[in-house]
């Protein structure tokens, strides 16, 4: 049986608040999901929150199989209000359901490259809703997951979830520096392919080999030299305007379709 | 000759700070953009700032090349520090330069088809985020500008002038409501070209006729259905996995770049 929490000054409600703080997310190696389409989609996918408020006046079919199967699995349900969601969630119009979920680990042995044919790995990513926007994207082309490299910004923030619209929960996410992931990527078969504005080879006149993965630089930065020096491709997206790059997911998403586009045709 | 502003308390910084507001942004008929490289874009596009805020201790030629061109066109720069551009700018780390332009005109008038083979057409947007990054693959494609339909998010907020990268200023920008937008769309020659989930034409299998317009529903619902009804062509995007959707920008970006390459083909 749900119990209900009504009070801002709940110790848990603290608690879960400064879940928006990456210090505290690490510290207690937890995480903020929100929204009935994503959390269905994380149980769907073999995920379940620790702790799920939910807004007593909303109650849905949908809400309520997340209720019991996180009771079952030995979670609690927190049956709550709309008032109590904006300060979970920072949100005007809060979600109906906020999920508190254990982080999971991101070491590359997460990762199994013949699970699929195609993987994107993002270097130094400094923008959350470009993180969950790629994992999103991958999800949609099929991609085996996102794999982080160097300093990038945190998968399990608020905003990278909701940008991944439950992604983050399908896709496989690893995190490691540069010279780990170089090493563990040449262990083993595939091709690493890296955009960039300086490369010779258009994007669609390259022929792309399974396992790919696609590497996405920097957002202001875009790849370092010497980390474009160890790609097998190096392609660029043709640019018709007066700018030079694109956002880093949109380059991301335009690449791993031309990628699959290719594979299918 | 540049005055200096170094206090909180002047009113013009409070005015300014205003800005990120709407409604401040609407009576006053004034918008922000920030950092050098979008207001070189600006000033290159023949767009100069009627106040140019400068951080003293970060002058730089371009800087200087914009505060001659601002003050040459009547305007005022106004050299201050990295305290006020952060008060301005509401960012930690702020850029050395923000510049205050006048909200230009958005009437569907402003935008000479035949100028372009493509044209993005957004309705029901509601993130500025995808707002800026759709004007800025806008750019990139060689596409004409973005028609704003219905009730979407201002194209002049900071957040939308940022991921624009400077396409605000490059792209032509026009709203208007969906009767209106109809209205004009089939007064000319034209293509619409809807995205939807329930399409069953396959988007590279698509042939698209120029000029063609692109038009992508909003983030959470789509296209309404009456719309869909109105399109010459109803394409989908392949989807792989387990979510349905693309990111609004994403999906933008992703038919652009199939109907420019079919094109080049």
């Amino acid at each position: 049986m749900p119990r209900a929490i009504t009070a801002f000054s709940n110790p848990l409600v603290k608690q879960v608040r400064g879940l928006w703080d990456k210090k505290n997310r690490r510290r207690e190696g937890l995480f903020i999901a929100e929204g009935l389409r994503i959390l269905t989609e994380a149980r769907e996918a073999g995920f379940l929150p620790e702790t799920l408020f939910f807004n007593a006046a909303e109650r849905h079919a949908l809400l309520e199989a997340l209720i019991a199967a996180t009771e079952a699995a030995g979670g609690e349900a927190i049956e709550t209000n709309a008032d109590i969601l904006h300060k979970l969630s920072g949100k005007d119009n809060p979600q109906a359901v906020l999920g508190v979920y254990r982080i999971f680990p991101t070491g590359l042995d997460r990762i199994d490259r013949s699970a699929a044919d195609l993987w994107l790995v993002a270097q130094a990513l400094r923008d959350p809703g470009n993180l969950g926007t790629i994992l999103r994207t991958g999800d949609a082309v099929g991609a085996g997951g996102l794999i982080l490299v160097d300093d990038c910004v945190d998968p399990f923030s608020p905003e990278a979830v909701r940008a991944s619209m439950g992604a983050l929960f399908t896709q496989k996410i690893a995190a490691a520096p540069w010279a780990e992931f170089i090493a563990w990527l040449r262990s083993g078969e595939g091709e690493l392919v890296g955009t960039s504005l300086a490369a010779d080879l258009d994007y669609q006149a390259a022929r792309y080999a399974k396992p790919s993965f696609i590497l996405i630089g920097n957002e202001a930065q875009g790849l370092p030299a010497d980390y474009e020096a160890k790609c097998d491709l190096l392609i660029k997206i043709p640019m018709r305007g007066k700018a030079d790059s694109l956002n880093a997911a949109v380059a991301a998403a335009v690449t791993a379709y031309e990628v699959t586009n290719q594979w299918r045709a």
